[in-house]
């Protein structure tokens, strides 16, 4: 083993990478654009044939009556949040305690539109019906992510959301769906996409996650709440005179892979399973995955953890993450997203790597 | 003359449309990506090799130590002005009363940032040195806009820019430059964009005006600003995944016409002349364009200019606009961009279309 090669580095050279659709470079556009017609018309600050078409395909499939396009989720979701709390006079809103706005947007929900926040359950477990009764008359909308990306991508029982669901409805609380791995729990589910965003009021779905576009997403809701978001993407900045580079990707990698969900799904839990079977120290979360995702959890240390990714990556080929993340309690942990890339790996390589796996970990430095 | 041709039209069929680059549509990505290595890789949140390179190459071009590559100069500026605001602990910002961000931004500066405005100068004419000593010590930046669009793109002398620049220096007040068409006013002043932008504390730019890219925005300045920029970038959602659609576009189309910027200024004026030339009812503001772009105001309603305009395209396949604005006043008027274009119609054309466009503002029914 070479000690000077770094995990990033090993996985991006190895043949067998198992994670992701590929390479996030400007082939990802190239592929996109190849059949696009050169002389159609960009859009104009929102409108145009080609935002238009998509905004109303997405509209169509998510069963909403409007859908507007955003550069990115950030901007749509706080845009819908702060419409909510406008059109219901409330300031507060409540989510998850690792959910994206809270983690990772600088708090702009905070700094931009004052609007308070209550987060909702503890960190490591999912927002349930008891959670939801807490909620004071001051919250004007409950956010909920599907799945909840920051905890290995759980998902509660369907059950369990058509309850909170009701009960929001019940109390005038407005709610409002984190929508960034939509797609990917639909096979989980069994429901469509429109069936599910039925609970919602608002929807926020993302085109780069398990669809592996380049950026871009939708807000979807009613007419009011899709016309007051246009005024507040202009004053976010975010009304460009020409969005299509994401809408024209957007919709060719939805068209390419909206289909691969219930493979996606399937692959994450054959491959979960795989961890498991290594036992103590390692783990997955969640045991069973509920879409094309989970956490690997080990009680290591980070560069432990590494130096044994390396090396089963430079033993067999196969890359099983490109980086891990050190953990509070001493122990490290990765994230797992499964696109098209786990298909074109063979299966004795995979077999080989786990095999290797699971004997480093039984090794007696590596146990718990 | 077909009475069902509105001016939209002819101008889109016309043989000789005389303004712009050329179509908006989707082969102006086609072509700044013709060369591109498609294995290159995407820019990640803000960091890596195709978005660091642009921006380091834009901050030497405009002379300041920092850029940031936003997606919209509107997103750009009203973050400029907020970080003015919070280092120098004051709530105002001064600009014209026509700047894009009182007319076009949905008042995103004030909705988002809760930042106070004072208009200065009047509507018709440039902010002057006499208007900037007017600003009281509560106003934490002046926002200049050079040139001024919404009035044909006025320039004022270099002098009093310089003049400005001293004041609010000595003051205190940070000034701030709205540089969308900075690009296109060098020729006029024969000085480098660094020379011009050392006179200011932070400087916003565009690569679809003038330049004809898809869209994006640099900010430029000291490097605790374009730090602090990037927060909140975050904040309003313009931090995108991958920002390369727009960079790499927006670097094709600065190197393919920075260079170009002297020859639009000249066919700026010699086409304003000719439409001086035609005498009453019709004029251009400025008489005498400082850069690409000039406007052309008319004694005549709206749709008497649009019918004359329909007509001249008709009879000499020359496109003179593709639009016109009625005013207030019973008049009408609409802007001219110089691009690619002009140099394309062949001189006995322009002439001819000139010439009946003079005859025809001389019949009795056109005169003022």
């Amino acid at each position: 083993m070479n000690d000077s090669m770094t995990l990033a580095d090993a996985f991006q050279n190895s043949k067998y990478p198992i994670v992701g659709h590929g390479k996030r470079n400007v082939q990802v556009l190239m592929e996109a654009f190849e059949g696009t017609d050169a002389d159609a018309s960009s859009d104009m600050y929102g409108k145009g044939e080609i935002i238009e078409r998509f905004q109303a395909k997405m509209a169509a499939y998510l069963g909403k009556p409007e859908a507007v396009f955003f550069p990115s989720g950030t901007m749509a979701q706080q845009i819908a949040l702060r419409i909510h709390c406008d059109e219901t006079g409330k300031g507060k809103v409540a989510y998850h305690p690792l959910s994206h706005l809270e983690l990772h947007e600088e708090d702009g929900l905070k700094e931009l539109h004052r609007i308070e926040t209550v987060l909702l359950a503890e960190r490591d477990r999912l927002i349930g019906p008891a959670d939801v009764r807490l909620l004071g008359d001051d919250v004007a909308c409950l956010l909920l992510e599907l799945p909840q990306r920051e905890i290995g991508g759980q998902l509660p029982p369907y059950a369990e959301l058509e309850k909170i669901a009701a009960y929001c409805r019940s109390r005038g609380i407005r709610l409002h769906l984190d929508g960034a791995r939509l797609f990917e729990i639909l096979p989980h589910y069994g429901k469509s996409a429109a069936e599910i965003c039925a609970l919602f009021d608002s929807v926020y779905v993302s085109f780069y996650k398990g669809l592996g576009g380049i950026a871009g997403a939708i807000l979807a809701g009613d007419a009011a709440l899709t016309t007051r978001s246009k005024i507040w993407k202009r004053r976010h900045g975010g009304d460009l005179i020409s969005l299509y580079p994401y809408v024209i990707s957007s919709e060719y990698y939805f068209d390419k892979r909206i289909g691969r969900m219930a493979q996606y799904y399937e692959e994450a839990k054959t491959l979960a399973a795989m961890y498991n079977d290594c036992g103590d120290p390692i783990r997955t979360v969640p045991a069973v995955p509920a879409s094309n995702m989970f956490h690997v959890q080990a009680d290591l240390e980070k560069e432990a953890l590494e130096s044994l990714l390396v090396e089963v990556c430079e033993a067999t080929g196969v890359g099983l993450s490109a980086w891990v993340q050190g953990l509070e309690d001493g122990g490290s942990a990765y994230e797992v997203s499964i696109g098209d890339r786990f298909a074109a790996v063979p299966d004795d390589r995979l077999r080989q790597a786990f095999a290797l796996l699971r004997e480093k970990l039984q090794e007696d430095g590596y146990r718990a």
